[in-house]
Formats: C-alpha cells, structure tokens, sequence
C-alpha cells in the first residue's frame, strides 16, 4: 500500500504515523518527493483500513498495490478455470448456449421450450422457479414445483438445469440442480454467498445492478474463499442514465474480466436490453469480444409469457441467432 | 395505463390490441392524434406487463398512470406516518438523532459511546452487529454477541437500539431489539423483506446502493403488504460517477419522498461520504432540505475502528453537531 | 402531448387547464379513470413546455407522444441515408474504415500511417489538429498546420480526410476538410452545430460525456435543421462508475439508434476504453451488432505520441484487426 | 507519480523503464515490495502522460501524487479567493444571492423582477439573454437586445449583471457584463474558457452536466491559466439515474470543493431540480453546508415565462426564502 502525505507534515506527525504502521508488523520505505512525502507498506496490507488511513488528516491519499481479491485473481491462477456441469464445459475455450424461459410455467411449456433450444444448439436449460421481483404483487415463481418440472425437462432432454436461488434456506430444494443462479440483486447477499461455498455446486453469479467488476469479484471470492471454486460470471447489463434501454450491457466487462481473473465469463443480453428484438444483435456482439457463452431468454409463446415476455425471443429465433453466433465466434477468433 | 401506438399500424392490428386489453377486463378508450392513436386503459392496469406492451411491435411506448405502489403511496394515505420506537416517535414533525459505532466491539465501547452520545442529545443508539462487508477477509461483526452488548447500552441508557439484519434465519436473535435496519445491499432481498413484514418491528429500510426512490418504496411496499407498517426510509448516498467521495448524497430524495409517500425520511450522512470530516455539513444540509433524522456514525476511537473509523466522529464532535442541527431545523422551519 | 392529472383536482382548476391549453390552439380529449383523469392534447404541441407542464401544482406527469427530432427521425424518412465522402458511402449497408492517429504530429508520421491503414482496408484517414484537452498544460495540436499535413496525407494516399473542429471561427481552415467532426464535449455546442448546418459538410458527430440518445438526436437535428443532412453519428463510451475502464461503452445504442433514425452510426472503440488491447475485441463486437463503420486510433509509435497513445495501436495490428472485422461483419449478416 | 509494476516483470525491461523515465529528467525511486516493485517518480511529472504509463503492459497501475491544477489549488493558495463584483464580495465568508428569470423576455419583466429581486435581498440579477436549447425548436433568447435590456434593469436597481456566454464570438456584446455565466454544456468548451481568461471579468463556471470535480478544477486551470484568477464555481446537479429528479444536485462537492481549491463555490438549486417547489428545501439545504451563495431563477409569472418557468419560484416566495437562507446561514456557523 502506498501513502501519500500532504505538504508540510511536520516531521513529529510522520513519525508517529510510520510508528503505528510498524506497531502493524509492516515495513515502511519513505521517500521525500518535491513537495509531498510518500510512504511505501510493506507486508501484509490486507488488514489495513485503506479508507481509514485515507481519511487521517495528514494523509493526501492511499493506493493499495496488490487487489483483495486472491481465490479469483489471475496474478495467482494464470490458468482459465474450467467449470464442468454434468458433460458439458464453461470457460478455457468452450462455449456455453443457456438458453429458456424467464420463468417456468407448466410441464407442457417447460419441455416444450427445452427440446426446442436443444435442437437449435443450446447446451443448458434455464428458467426461473423463485423469482426475484420488485413489486410484492407481481408473480413470485412456482417455486418446488418449478424446480421439479424443470428436472421433468432435463430428463427429457439431456439437458443440465439453471435456475435461480434467493434464499440459503431454499438450498435442500435445489440439491439436484445442476447450476444456481445468483441475481444481480443478490450479488452482495454475502450471507447467501458463503453459504453457496459451502456447497460444491457450480454458480452462475450475476454482476449487481449498478455493481462494480472489483465488487464482482469480491462477491466470486465469497464464495470461493468458503470451498467452491466452481463459479462463472455473469455480464448483464448496468445501471445508467441512457435512455430507451433498461440497462447498459457493459461488453467491456468481458475482455476486462479475463484479464482480471481466470473464472469464465457468460453475458445475459436478454436482461441487459429488456427487448427482444435487441436480443440477436447484442449476443452477437458479446461473442465477438470473446464471452464464453450465453444467457437467452426462449419462451414459445412471449406475449403471453407470466414474466418478461418483452425480452423473450421464440424458439425460431433463437435457432437462427444460435447459427449467427458460431459464426461469429469462428470469425471473431 | 396509456398506450401509444406506432404511425400507421392498421385498423386490424390496432383491433387485435384492444380485443386483448379488453380480454384482461380492462376498458379501452381510443384517442386519434394527428400522427399517432393513443389508447387509455381503464380498469385494474397493475396486472399489465407494461415492459411487455411496449416492446410489441405495434406499440411506441407506454406511461402508467398509476404507481404501483399503494401501501407506502400518499395519494392514498395523506397523514404522515409516525412510526413508535419505545417512547421515541419518528416522522410527522418528529426529529430522531441516531448515533453509534458502525461496529459493536466491547460492553465497554459501546456503552461508553451509548452514555456520551445520549448526553449530547441522540434518543436511539445504533451499532452493527451483523457486518455485511465488501471482502470476506474483512471483520463480519460480533454477531449475536455484539446484539447482547447492545441490550446492555440500552439498559444503562435507555436508549432503543438500532442494528443492521442481513438474514431472515437470524430473526430470532433480533427479538428484542427495537429498529431493524436493512442495508443498502439488502434492499431488494425481497425474501427478507417479506420477513420483516411479518414482525411488527419499526424497520429502518436503506435506500439501494443504486436504487431509484421508486424501488426504494416498491420495497417497503413488500414490508407494508406482508402486514408491518412500521417502515422508516434512509437515504445513505447513491453511486455515481462523482471523484473524491464514496457516493453521492441525493438530498433532494427528502423533500421528493415527502411528496411521494407518508413515511418517515431519515438521512445518513456517514455512509454517503465515507469521510468524517464531511458529516457535520452534509447532516445540516440535510436537516435543512426537511428529513426527519439522522443516522450518525460516532466512534470514541476512530483510528482504531475495526470498521469504518474512516466516516465516524467522535462523541465531542456529535455534540457539537446535535446543538447545530437544532438550530439549522428551527432556522429552516 | 398526454398530461395525467392529479386525484380530486377539482372541475374548475381541471377546466381552467383545459381553456389554457385550448388557448394555445390545441385539442384537449379528457378521459376520466378510475382514480385520475388524463388529459390528450391535438394539434403542435412542439411549442408546449412539457416541464413546466409537469410542474404545475395539479398534474401528476406528462408523457409526450410524438419525438421532438424531426428530420432525423426514421418516422419520417425510413430509408437509411447514406452519406457520400469523396467515393465513399457511410451508411445504408455500406460500412467505412476510418483509422489514424489521435493526433498529427509531422508529415513523416501521418503520411507514414495514412499509407499503412490504407493498406491495410482503410478507406477514410482521421487525425487530430485541434485537440481538446482536460489540461491547459497538455500538447493542443498542431492546428492549421496539422490541416496542412493532413491534406498531403490525402494527397500521396486518396484517403479522404476527418479532423475534428472545436470553434466554429476556425471553419476557413476547414474549408478543403473532407469531414468534420464534433467531439464529446461539443455535442451541446449549439452555436458550433448550426454554424455546421449552413455548410454543406459531412459531420461526425460524437454523443456527448454522458448524453443521452435524444440528445445525441437533438443535436444532430440542431445540424440538419439548419440545412445540412450529411450527419454521421458516434457511439464513443458514456461515463459511469465503471471501474477498470476509462468510458463504458454502449454498444446496445447502434440497434437503438437504427431503429429510431435514418442516419449512419459508427463506433469509436479507442476512446471509449482508452486502452490499446481493448480495441479490437470491442471493434469486432460493435461490427457484430450492425455499425455501419469503426474510428479507430493507429499509430505507428505508440509509447512516443503526444496523445493517448495508451489507447492506439500499431498498423500491423489494425491490418489484422481489419481482416476481423470483415470476417464478423459476414458472419453477423 | 507512482507507477506499480506487474510481478515478475524481469530487470531488463523494469531497466528499460527506469531509463526511459530518466531520459524525461525524473529521478526514479525504486522499492521492491513483497510481491511487486513500484517506482516513485521525482521531479516535474506534469507532462508524462499518466494514461501512456498505465497502458504499457508491465505496468500495473500508476497513481499521480500531486493534481494537474496548480493555479486553482488550496495546496498553493491557502486562503480564500474573493471575487469582487462592483461593490458585491463573493467567497471568504461573504455570501451572494444571485436571482433572476431564467430568460430576459422584455424591459417591463426583468426591471420588475430585478426590483422585487433586490428588495427581497437579492445582491446581484441574473437572466438569459443567450439561452442554449437542447432543441433548436426552442426559444434561443432575445440575444444583444436580452442584455440590453439587463443594463437597463442595473440602471434602475444597482445590481451587478449575470448572463450566459456561449460563444466567444459574442464577446464584445458582454463587455458591459459583470459576471459571465459558463453553462453546464460549455464548462469543457476550451476555447472559449481560454478567451475568458484573457479578459479580466468575473467568470460564473458551471460543472459539466456529468463533470467531476476535477473536470471543473481543470476547466478553472483554464481560465486562471490565461491570465483570469476571478473564477466562481458553481454545483448546478449532475445527471444520475435518480428517477423523478431532473438531475442529483450533488451538495457535497461543496464543502469538497472548499477543500480542494480557494474559490468559491456557489449552487444553482433550480435547474438542479428543474422543479420550483423544490428549490426552497435544496436551497436551505446548500445553504447549511457551506457554500458561499445562491443562483436561483425568480420569475413574476412562471406559467407563461419562455424557458424553464417550471423550475421559477415568484418574488414573494424568493423573499421568503431569503430570510430563511440567512436564518440558517446563522445557524449553521
């Protein structure tokens, strides 16, 4: 960590400073600039206050050198990581098509939809069972049930189920899926976190709605640091002022996160836009900067969707976008 | 809700639309404009995807008229809303001082802080017990302990406690305290305010670290509509894109809540600016713009804070700052 | 124009709303729901300030229904316009190359760059003369000399030539200038657009720091209300609290900006990051959701520019990022 | 600057750098830390582009210790810069009250307004005469005749003058002006802040619609750099995603500012909230924290002025505000 003094400290001020940083167990190297006078830490900084010392009225401003993040960083794990859900792979070169509806709504819809993105080149199954939504009156889910029509469509299909989880007491119910899903409300439940390190079970952990990619990674290593190495990210859009789009999908984020870290990286343009007609472009665009796969929203009949039907494209569709995408990643590579 | 059709739709299309608004058991009054038709819909709207409507490709665009919040909504409960805590009263013309450590560390700690910051004019003690942090490797709180110690300040003071929840699962622990707070990162964890909607308690509900004041009543809504109507809101700062300070302090939240909904607004200055120094003028610039209280980080030793000394003053300064926000309230009356 | 009115307003301030508006020469259509009555105002109501509409004491919220841009909006013109540089077509299934280095700093140099993108598939050259800068310290560009050497470039290599203008008292300089270009900061200018509009010029027109795609909207319309059609439009990152990245770049604007207007888009991925290896994964992702062309920086010496070298890259990197993005191009079709 | 170095970088090229540091006249200061090495750089480093540094790739970040303003800093200028308008003193604990329509529509008008402004202690009048429009459909402003008109309104009260200049073009229409008005939209219009600085008036400068206090530092740097140190700051709101609010009127970049530089520092609570019911409590609010006075649009008849009437307060409301501000001015000392 570095520590940047302001002009005119006085020599009594500094000294006690560097005191309390050795009382710390840590070295300090000083070294006098033109006007300000700057402190080197070093050992374990991990355990400093970085806001704190920032705010001692002596102190101009503090960096830290090295990030907090360790289990997800790529300094310490050079490697992709490879996350394996049932035969299928996430990341490390392999591409990942998630693909159904917002929500699951009956046995019929839900091994419907699946045998169609299955046919159209989708290798997981998606749909919400308890869904996150933010007025009290709008449909909450089908909960158990939707959770057990969902394995109805996996074993019909093949196909390995993702689906989302709010609440760590919920966990029992979700033994046999294969994926939790953790929202973009949820990305800094810590509590909800830890507990899912506790389980081995892959995450699929969505960026905060107005989330930083540093607090995106300090929420994989919540979950990391508790036992669970298994976790992929998640682009899906942010929080701006742009107007006539519900979010801002953040591509960026994509290249961004592989260089920052070596879990993979999937992106979501279905919540991101909010439209299903910005769905196709907006896939494309995430695979030619290199994502390791995507989340569609596929309903067979999106008006009459119970959940964001706005942003669910059709079966048809998606087999056409699935096309375009191959494409695209053969020409973007 | 008020639907605006796209120029040059056809009349059969057009006939489509209103057959299913009509469908739904809505009304649907047609108004022709000069480019453009413009459909009103009369009836209970709030069952209506508007996100679906208007990404149909027919439609232009969609206004509700309506908010869809109703509990929390002063159209419909014009009286102010005191909520009681003990013998303290928050809202309706009453000014609440809030005032404790971020963190609970020792009996000594906190009731030595209850003591000065009740001599200088604070009538709740808060103190976090259950720490939601950025990193895992930063201190969590002393948990159930840490709420113990708070019972013990209160019982040398009199003071009714305030601490934060992050989990429904932990609600027995909170049996006995007096305000629930839920945190930023917690406001749209609807499973817990569910929860809380099913205790009496006064809840203390923060603004999101992004969240628009529409979300921000949509989620007392979930409090109000489980049955508890003891919601007390917090503007703590919102993230932007401003250099030199945590968050940005949205004031002009108090006066446009006080519009919006009958309950009681309370401002913390700590969080919002994450710097000590800057909490005396943000906390009278806040009492000045009309909210109903503060929430205020006061720590006898900041620089060994285990937890945000960085924003907390000491109880001299608090004292100082209660006598002046007095004045400022009697001043902007 | 729709003006939803407050609940129990009254019929004589509701029929003195009505007469004020009627004296402005509109229709008014009153329709009364189930809790408020909603107001459809006829005729022009381009000349309505819809804020202060908005403001007054009985209205709960205005929505307008017609765009305020006229002549960019694709309502009105729904063929794509294409913008003619010399023998180069922007728009209209046509895509452009623009490339060259942030700033002109001798003919050596721009002569040496201008033949390498050429070669490489550029058919347009930019560099800048003009160069605004956050720091009165930091180098400001050539100026008219820059121009000079820009058109030497255009001369040894055919490449029509695109600079940018900061004032319109330098626009005799201008004159032999093949595009012009309006920066971020100048997206508001207002004086400076419609000094454009009286030429007959090609524009780039930048979208502003943090502007909005109405405004983007606006500004070109401030352009082409003045007499001039031939307006490129620019997606070049928006400000946010983003971290790692200098801009957030918002791709979903190209598909948003195609549906709402007839005008070319291209992408600037260089300043948008503002980091050299983010370049081109953003340049195949922008060219996967449909831009009709890319600006991008190139030096031949990036580590010695004078300006933002950190986000050029070098010729043999935009040849084979060129190769890329025809690629994609063909496969996102 | 500090500049951190990736690991295992290799003394070669880490001695590569050091030397290409030297060869700029730095001396480099060089400390191995546990992980990573990091150089402290000596000297002028105000023209190493600190962008160009971060983006080399075995840099891992690099961190400036001294800010790019010098002219505008309280480092250098400890004491508080008061601008003195005629016999009107702005900053050093002195305290304005600028009021004003936000356009000139006639002589009847802005003398009417002028006179009520004054006798409700307003010490100086501002209007439009310039008024930049998002949309060129919009009233642009009774231009040389509005600030004819505002002489006139002077003769009659003594108040010193303040309108927007948005072109340095019209610069000898404002030679009689007291104070220059920079807009939000033009507070990174370079030149133009550079021709301000080589005249010797008081200059109003507003932060950018998304500026950051640095930006607004800087744009200062410009005009004091030019000769100009009569430079008064001004927060006016800055664009979020805050919902119901035209912009988030960030009122802790005032007592922020007050520390970072030796201007004063004003607020402009009306185009903040673009709301007139709003301006009393955010008025009152910037009060309490500091600022060193009040912008704010006064209009006889708000319902028919040109531009912005929405977000006008009458004269009786302003003198009763005014009371109030200096109620709690008192206050909060």
């Amino acid at each position: 960590m570095i520590v940047v003094l302001k002009p005119n400290v006085g020599t009594e001020r500094e000294e006690q400073l560097i005191g309390w940083f050795k009382s710390l167990g840590l070295g300090v190297h000083v070294s006098e600039g033109q006007f300000q006078t700057v402190l080197g830490l070093i050992g374990d900084t991990s355990k400093v206050d970085s806001d704190l010392v920032a705010s001692l009225d002596i102190v101009d401003s503090v960096k830290r050198v090295t990030e907090t993040f360790k289990c997800a960083n790529r300094k310490f794990h050079p490697e992709d990581t490879i996350v394996e859900v049932g035969n299928v792979k996430v990341g490390g070169g392999n591409f990942c098509m998630i693909a159904g509806p917002c929500s699951v709504e009956s046995e019929e819809q839900i091994v419907g939809i699946a045998k169609a993105v299955k046919a159209a080149g989708a290798n997981m199954l998606r749909g919400g069972a308890f869904k996150p939504r933010t007025s009290p009156y709008d449909f909450q889910g089908l909960k158990a049930e939707g959770i057990e029509l969902l394995k109805i469509a996996r074993q019909e299909t093949g196909l390995p189920i993702v689906t989302e989880i709010m609440n760590a007491s919920d966990l029992p119910l979700f033994e046999d899926v294969d994926v939790l899903q953790v929202g973009a409300r949820n990305t800094q439940n810590f509590d909800l976190l830890k507990e899912l390190g506790h389980t081995g079970k892959p995450i699929l952990l969505k960026r905060g709605i107005a989330g930083t990619l540093k607090e995106l990674l300090m929420s994989a290593e919540y979950i990391m640091s508790s036992g669970n190495e298994n976790v992929i990210l998640c682009e899906r859009g942010i929080r701006s002022y742009s107007d006539y789009m519900r979010n801002t999908l953040d591509l960026s984020a994509v290249p961004m996160l592989h260089e920052l870290t070596h879990l993979p990286v999937v992106v979501d343009p279905s919540h991101a836009t909010g439209m299903a007609r910005m769905v196709p472009p907006m896939a494309l665009a995430a695979t030619a900067c290199g994502c390791d796969g995507l989340l569609i929203e596929v309903h067979n009949d999106p008006p009459h969707a119970l959940c964001d039907g706005a942003q669910s494209i059709r079966p048809e569709e998606f087999a056409k976008l699935a096309g375009k995408v191959m494409a695209v990643r053969e020409a973007s590579k």
